[in-house]
């Protein structure tokens, strides 16, 4: 009898996740009930914003121990008992860490196959439309402004730091390691890259950006939040995306200095967002991401795992920094 | 021959400030110049702000020992080299902590006697415009929301909240003190009050707020932000004011625990404001508070301190919290 595999969410990390946080487990495969499809799992997302889940409450409830882990993926239709679902169709949504799932035909999204299947988790999926209102939105960056972005080397920061190109601006990152930064200014784009593990962020956003940032969309938190805050030009904007700084460690550091002082004094707006808000103008930004990318102005950069018994460590990487662009697992 | 007497900044203090940290001093009568006015002064407000301006580089430069003590007055033109301004007149400005100032006629503005004169420097005045458009413009309650105000029985804070109640909200304010406590729930028609010096806050908060708050205007920061940004409803909103908690200590305290990741996950807008940038629409800010004021809707309360002698004990009581409302010096 066919079975399937699922990564089981086992015990609560009280620093850095790690493989011994997730158990393999062999379910009995799903069958589709009235209204639901069968899916198989082929490409699955790896996301900072897991270590949140399994943290606390943030936009959904916390992860419990027991339950299949959470996270995004792509797959194809097997059988559905769905008008709207076909076999062989390709199709996205919230499967969870399992080679198979059932699921009813509402929560599912169905994608056409002109792009590649990496593309649809990635740039023009949740990663793409959460850089591209992060920055848009709620950045709002004007031409000639300069733009900051941590977590750069990331899935959301390098595609947020090229829309900021893409608008005209000067763009900075921060990310771990010189390689990367070496990636960020050769490959991606970028006009300066900053390697946080060498300290100094805020001597060296000083030296790069004589003229002030304009608008900082924080990946991380921390010590690059506090330093950006110091640099902010009047009337900048931050655009919150994530607060990866914090997520994998044990107890939450200290707020930022500078908040609300710098706030006021340099009338800064600091705006959280959560990609979902933006739903209703998904098609827009899809548009939008799919033509820069057949223009050749936005690169999307796919790093991919093979197997799926590699999910936890892919996952633990990802927080050691191990990754370009978007990280996603190939599942069998 | 006739003397000005001028409160110098003597000092910087490395904590709480007092009246060492001034000195007075018998300066010769200023004479105006071309294009200048001689105004006596009449009243002087007593501000917060002075003791950031004390402390750092702020929306303005550091004060300098040395220095007139900067600050807000109200007074009467005494003789006039412009054509704008008569003798008699009424004019507010920049004046300094002084009995007389010869000053260009740019810098003044004339105010028309149909309003008593503490209103010009309070309500109708920086004071009123900053409650006005810090709360209208970057907190933008709804009816129905539920507004918290720290610093609640301060000048801008009892204003700010009070506005909150003509825009239909439920209005929570903090203060120190039973007694302000009462005066902000009993006289000023806050719906609840809750004194930080007893401690607790954030579980007062949840008792008082079961439904969450959705604006909150920040005259502190400190333990009342942190406690507020657990509290913030989906969308919240975070006006930034001021930082007072900050102000009078030696060395500032880490940032607010909750930034960035509250802000994140549950959207929370954080803007810091100055009103100078709203000073194009002060007309229209004024007729509305002069008119809530004649309607009995908006309490002004005044706490006047009597002589010229006392601006520095007055501003060290100030950061005591020994007054209610707006607190301003009447000179000679």
């Amino acid at each position: 009898m066919a079975t399937n595999r699922q990564w089981l969410y086992a015990q609560k990390p009280s620093g850095q996740v790690g493989p011994e946080h997730f158990e393999m487990h062999a379910a009995t495969m799903p069958e589709a009930g009235p209204g639901e499809v069968l899916v198989r799992t082929t490409l699955l997302s790896i996301d900072p914003a897991s270590r949140a889940w399994m943290a606390g409450r943030t936009y959904r409830s916390m992860l419990q121990p027991g339950e299949v882990m959470a996270g995004w993926g792509l797959g194809e239709v097997i059988s559905s008992n769905s008008p709207k679902f076909s076999p062989g169709d390709r199709v996205s949504g919230e499967f969870g860490w399992q080679e198979f799932i059932a699921v009813p035909a509402a929560r599912l999204t169905k994608h056409d196959k002109r792009h590649p299947p990496e593309h649809i988790l990635g740039v023009l999926g949740i990663t793409g439309l959460t850089a591209y209102f992060g920055m848009l939105d709620i950045g709002k960056p004007r031409p000639g402004e300069t733009v900051l972005v941590s977590g750069a080397a990331g899935a959301v920061g390098s595609i947020a730091g090229q829309i900021a190109k893409i608008a005209g601006c000067k763009v900075v990152g921060t990310t771990g390691g010189p390689e990367k930064c070496a990636w960020l200014t050769n490959e991606v784009g970028f006009d300066a890259a900053i390697d946080y593990k060498q300290g100094a962020v805020a001597r060296k956003l000083k030296e790069i950006c004589p003229e002030g940032i304009d608008v900082y969309f924080d990946n991380t938190g921390g010590e690059v939040l506090e330093a950006a805050l110091a640099r902010m030009n009047l009337w900048g904007r931050v655009a919150c995306c994530g607060n990866v700084s914090q997520y994998d460690g044990a107890a939450p550091a200290a707020g930022p200095l500078g908040v609300p002082g710098f706030l006021v004094t340099k009338r800064i707006r600091m705006e959280g967002f959560v990609v979902m808000d933006f739903y209703n103008r998904r098609e827009q930004a899809e548009t939008a991401l799919a033509q820069w990318v057949r223009e050749g102005k936005l690169k999307a950069t796919v790093d991919i795992v093979e197997g799926f018994e590699k999910m936890p460590t892919a996952l633990a990487g990802m927080f050691a920094g191990q990754n370009k662009g978007k990280l996603m697992v190939r599942v069998g």
